[in-house]
C-alpha cells in the first residue's frame, strides 16, 4: 500500500443536483484532492449535469467510486470524519476543518486511510451516516446566518487539508507500524456484538432498543481500535456464547 | 471612529453576475462579515439577480455602498488587499489568506481601516486596482487547476477572517459536556471483564493467559471512554451471564 500522493477520500452521500456534484469535484482539485466517492446519488451515474460542472476536475468523477451503501464507501477506511453543521446528540469529538485536517495528516502518516463524509444538499447526513464517523467537522460559520452549500463546505475541508500539508511534515508517530482496523472490520464488529446481544434479550425494553442500539455502533466508531483489539473484541463476545451453551 | 465590530471591508470591483454578488454576500455573511462594497457593477444596481440569491444575506446588498471607481470605493481605507489569481510581476507583498487575515487584525487592532479587493468573474483585477493595493493575497491552489469563482474566493478569505478572530475555536464542544470514565471506573470495568472472562474460559491456553489479561487491560486503558460507555459495557456483560445463566 504505497500511496503516492495519500490523502483523504471524500465520500460525497446521497448528492442531489448534479451541478453540486461537479462544483464539489472542482473544489477537491482546486486543492489537490482527486479522491471522490459517490454514495446512492439522486439522479443515477454517470450524470451528465456533473460532467458539464466539473470541466476541468472531469476525471474526478471518472474515476469516482460508484457505491450503494455509506458502509459501502466507507470499507477500507479506518478513520471517517461526518461534516454537519448541526449538533445531534452524539457523543462524538466535534472539531473545525483545521483540526480535521491536522487530524487526517498524523493518521495517514500512520498508515490509516480517512475518508470525510458530506450529506446530500438539503437535508445533511442522516445520524445512521454519523454514528460511523469518529469525529464530526464542524465549520465555526456565524451562528446567525449558516447557509454553505455542498461545493463550499468541500471547498473549504480541501483548502484546510493542503494549507495543513503544504507545510511541515507531520511528526513521526509512536503507533506508526499499528494495524488500524478498517471500517467493515468495525462494522463487522458492531454487527457481531448486535446480535449476539439481541439473542441474549439486551436490547430492552423494545421501545429503547434503537436508541441503545445507536448509541453501543456509536461507541465502537469512537474507539480507535486495531486489528488485534477487534479479534479480541470478537474472541471475547464468541467465548460468552460457548460458556452459554455448555451451560 | 468606534465601530462596534470591526472588520474588513469588501470590495467587489466590476461585478458581472448578479448571481454572483448575491452569492459573495452570502459567503460574507457565513463568517460575520457584513461590510460590501460593490464598484461599478455591470448590470447597475440595485441588481434582482443579486438580490434572488443573497436570500438571508440580502441586507449587506441593501447597505452596500455602490462606488463608481475603485479609488472611491477606498477612499477611507489605510490597507489594502488585492486577490489575484497570478502574480502580475509587480512588486509587492505576496500572502496567503490566512498571513492577509492576521495583517488585517492587527491593522484594525492599531486602527485602520482595512479593504480587500476582488476582481470580475472572468478577468480579475486590472493591474490598475492592484496598483492601489498594499498586497496581494493568493489562494494557494492546485497549479494545475485553478478554478475558484468570485464568492469562492470570497468565502475562503471571510473564513480565514472568522478563524482568525474568533477567541475558542468550538473544538470538541459536544464533547465538553461529556463526563469521563474516572481512572477507578476504568478500573473497576477492566477488573469485572478480566473475572468474568476467567470464568468463562476466555484466558486459555493458562501459558498465554498473562499476556491476554495485559492485552485486554491495555485495550480498555487506550479507550476514550465516557462513564455512560462503562455502564453500557458492564450492562453487556451482566447480560451475557444472565443469558448463561437462563440456560
Amino acid at each position: 500500500m504505497s500511496d503516492p500522493s495519500p490523502q483523504p477520500a471524500f465520500v460525497l452521500v446521497r448528492p442531489q443536483m448534479g451541478e453540486n456534484i461537479g462544483g464539489a469535484a472542482r473544489a477537491m482539485w482546486n486543492f489537490g484532492l482527486d479522491r471522490m466517492r459517490v454514495v446512492a446519488p439522486r439522479d443515477g451515474w454517470p450524470n451528465s449535469k456533473a460532467v458539464a460542472m466539473a470541466s476541468g476536475a472531469g476525471r474526478l468523477l471518472d474515476e469516482a467510486r460508484l457505491c450503494a451503501t455509506t458502509a459501502e464507501a466507507l470499507e477500507d477506511c479506518t478513520y471517517v470524519f461526518a461534516t454537519t453543521a448541526r449538533a445531534r446528540g452524539l457523543t462524538k469529538p466535534v472539531v473545525t476543518p483545521e483540526r480535521a485536517m491536522e487530524l487526517a495528516q498524523d493518521k495517514i502518516a500512520a498508515g490509516g486511510r480517512v475518508a470525510v463524509l458530506f450529506g446530500p444538499e438539503r437535508a445533511g447526513l442522516e445520524n445512521d451516516d454519523i454514528a460511523r464517523a469518529n469525529a464530526i467537522i464542524n465549520v465555526p460559520v456565524n451562528p446567525e446566518f449558516a447557509s454553505l452549500n455542498l461545493a463550499q463546505c468541500v471547498l473549504l475541508t480541501a483548502y484546510e487539508w493542503r494549507r495543513r500539508t503544504s507545510m511541515a511534515p507531520p511528526e513521526t508517530m509512536e503507533m506508526a507500524k499499528t494495524e488500524w482496523a478498517s471500517h467493515v472490520e468495525m462494522d463487522k464488529l458492531a454487527q457481531h456484538y448486535e446480535e449476539r446481544l439481541d439473542e441474549a434479550g439486551f436490547f430492552f425494553p423494545p421501545t429503547k432498543a434503537e436508541g441503545m442500539k445507536m448509541n453501543l455502533r456509536n461507541l465502537w466508531s469512537r474507539m480507535p481500535l486495531t486489528r488485534a483489539d477487534v479479534q479480541m473484541l470478537h474472541g471475547i463476545l464468541r467465548q460468552m456464547v460457548r460458556w452459554k451453551d455448555r451451560g
